[in-house]
């Protein structure tokens, strides 16, 4: 009965429908439908989810799973498994899919060569239109799904690319050198995915050819695989601003915890410190313990617009928006921001503690404290991430413990400070 | 001089020029280089970096350039003119380019309607594949990039998709019906983009059919378009949650200033809750007034447990991978991963307080404080979230106020609640 409602499905719909399973339910499932589970249904599920299934396989049906698949999706399938599976598997496949997987798994994670199919159409440069033409019906070994034709000279280096639409708009015999382009994007074998997902979307690829050191066609990346990786990249900023790891709903509940507990820990460190800025002002606290109340006030909103501007500034980064050469520009953007901000917020609050506790002294001071501390955060909100940036660590994944300890501890001690100092507590 | 320096670059790389150029170095720039700038560089630019350039051109000017692109790029340039300007560059427009743009524009904004582009290539499903090379190679005024073939019946509605690698691999006698795919994903016009870019993610789609309300072949969408929608939706989440708007960097300061004072003005309010929360506790406070210290700490580190909890919820939702189906595991594994952080935090910041003030109560009281709170957390980061989307309001716009909110006034009011409840301050 499951079996008549999955088999019409596309294999991602069957994957989602894994996902969707409760996880001890999965393997009744699969199962259920054991043969409508190919390699495609593997391809588009969830890291996680998948593990969980190939781990209940033998290496032998895993290998035979992966070697239906292009390049890609079987080293996606066989990179996650522990060394021991992985040397069982590779064994079980035939020598020349191991041999591509093999090398795949050479380079490093989550690079263009983990990317990359060896599957594509390379011709040579003399070849007319009617040659690929006969070429590609004649070869029934050859991959059936591709978008260009990539041209390679005699050492089998790429010259020029050549869009299918081209050709078939193009008279048998014409020379595929008057067809191609020749301006392309090659993409290196070690060139990391991000860097080869920002290409894509920048030069509107569709497919594009990977390159060895010697400069030699090794391998093709397609943007099918590019838009899952546009995706996670863009979406896992947000994740590690949290701390909350790769925020995988799938993942295990103890993978999650450890990747959480160590922000909170080290957001609690964070806190100790801001906790030790108003120690130092006990006494000033307990002469108006109204400050205890409007304190947390200063510290956040800081840390909010400390938030927005960190926020900005990774995405500005992530997107190659921002470079050395418009950085100071960024920063005095954000201060301008600021400035308004903070002269808006400090107004509001201002009127509204001297109005609630009649006191235009205490008012004022937490005005001026506001007004700092949303300078404050604007300043660190843009220089965390780009010092980040510049020591080679990713922002996205530490600048939110620095902005909050700054903006914590600096909205404290501006407040405190500034009531202290002022002789408002006598 | 600068005109060398730049002709041979490609239009998204003069695009990026223009970018990272101060924007009052930009005319001069255009001036320089007037002849390089075609529909192509305009339509890789971003949107406010483009309209300070269009507002300096005349409408014909705007419609010369308009009318070399693609229906798509030539609605995302003129959409973004105010209504005088838009109704003056149309009128200098050929017919029908004119006509093709207004109904574009007669689409809601972020629609597929808005996204396709008319020109695509349509064959009948009794052509064989030597009638569909024919008709590509005879008709010069035909689209010339294109990745798919669309077959339709006699009344224009879709019946099958080609891929070129299938046509080019396919003898000229066989039938188009023979080798084209039946089941398609058809995408209708008024399909929200950031929808029509979770079909193209899930079916890896390289292009898609537009159908009208009844059923009619009205366009095409690209991937090279659904890349940057995928990027976008991916990355103003980020942005959304940290109240920073759309956060483009060159959006002028004082759009960017509006935006974020909203949410600094809300994040204000809500701080005034958590105050008036500490306000009823002065008595408690002004007996110990090192509970004013350490308040801020369950405070901060439940801020901290909610955000994490709350970006993987709003993410899991973009994604579509929480769905009804799934909302009580999501909500359990939650509450489960809150329970493991809470104990660890709790009993770290129990054994610290305990040694450092001696005073093995009030370490007891911020321990059983803190375990509270990020079990509070953990339950606001996915319910808030949650109830938005049952709510059909955007997560991501929201749920940061309402988390922070509860996770500040929970943290104060379960501590100072504790502390005085417990006898701790006599
Ligand atoms: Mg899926
Ligand atoms: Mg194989
Ligand atoms: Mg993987
Ligand atoms: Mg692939
Ligand atoms: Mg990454
Ligand atoms: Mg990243
Ligand atoms: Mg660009
Ligand atoms: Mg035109
Ligand atoms: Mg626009
Ligand atoms: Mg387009
Ligand atoms: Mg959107
Ligand atoms: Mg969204
Ligand atoms: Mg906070």
């Amino acid at each position: 009965a499951v079996r008549q409602l999955v088999e019409p499905l596309h294999p991602a719909d069957i994957a989602d429908l894994f996902e969707l399973t409760p996880s001890e339910r999965r393997p009744a499932l699969a199962k259920a439908i054991a043969d409508l589970l190919d390699g495609e249904v593997f391809a588009e599920m969830n890291d996680y989810v998948r593990e969980d299934l190939i781990d209940a396989l033998e290496p032998h049906e895993v290998a035979d799973i992966a070697s239906e698949l292009d390049t890609d999706d079987a080293v996606a399938i066989i990179e996650d498994l522990d060394a021991d599976d992985q040397r069982e598997v590779l064994r079980a496949m035939e020598p020349d899919d191991r041999a591509a997987i093999e090398e795949a798994l050479s380079y490093p994670e989550e690079s263009a060569g983990r990317l990359m199919q060896r599957e594509l159409i390379a011709v040579p440069e003399h070849w007319t239109v009617g040659d690929v033409i006969d070429y590609l019906r004649a070869d029934d070994a050859l991959t059936t799904d591709f978008w260009e034709v990539f041209v390679v000279d005699p050492s089998h280096k790429p010259v020029g690319t050549c869009k299918l639409s081209w050709i078939m708009r193009t008279p048998r015999p014409v020379p595929l050198s008057d067809v191609m382009q020749r301006e392309q994007t090659l993409i290196a074998v070690d060139m990391d995915q991000e860097e080869v997902a920002l290409r894509f979307q920048k030069y509107a690829l569709i497919s594009a050819a990977v390159v060895d050191g010697s400069g030699r066609l090794v391998g093709m990346v397609t943007v099918d695989d590019i838009v899952h990786i546009i995706s996670e990249e863009a979406g896992e900023d947000a994740l590690l601003l949290s701390g909350a790891g790769e925020g995988d709903i799938n993942e295990p509940v103890i993978t999650s915890y450890r990747a959480r507990v160590r922000w909170l820990i080290a957001n609690l460190a964070t806190a100790l410190v801001a906790a030790t800025v108003i120690t130092l002002f006990e006494g000033t606290i307990s002469k108006m313990v109204a400050l205890a109340a409007l304190m947390p006030i200063v510290a956040g909103v800081g840390g909010n617009a400390g938030t927005q501007t960190m926020a900005v500034t990774v995405r500005a980064l992530a997107t190659n928006q921002l470079t050395e050469s418009n950085t100071l520009r960024a920063i005095r953007r954000e201060i301008s921001i600021a400035l308004l901000n903070g002269v808006t917020v400090a107004i509001v609050i201002g009127i509204a503690v001297s109005l609630y506790y009649q006191h235009i002294e205490l008012g004022g001071v937490i005005a001026a404290a506001m007004m700092a501390n949303i300078l404050i955060a604007g300043l660190a909100g843009v220089v965390v991430p780009l010092t980040l940036e510049r020591l080679r660590a990713d922002p996205a994944v530490a600048s939110s413990i620095f902005v909050t300890m700054t903006t914590d501890s600096m909205g404290f001690f501006v407040f405190l400070g500034l009531a202290s100092a002022s002789g408002l507590v006598g």
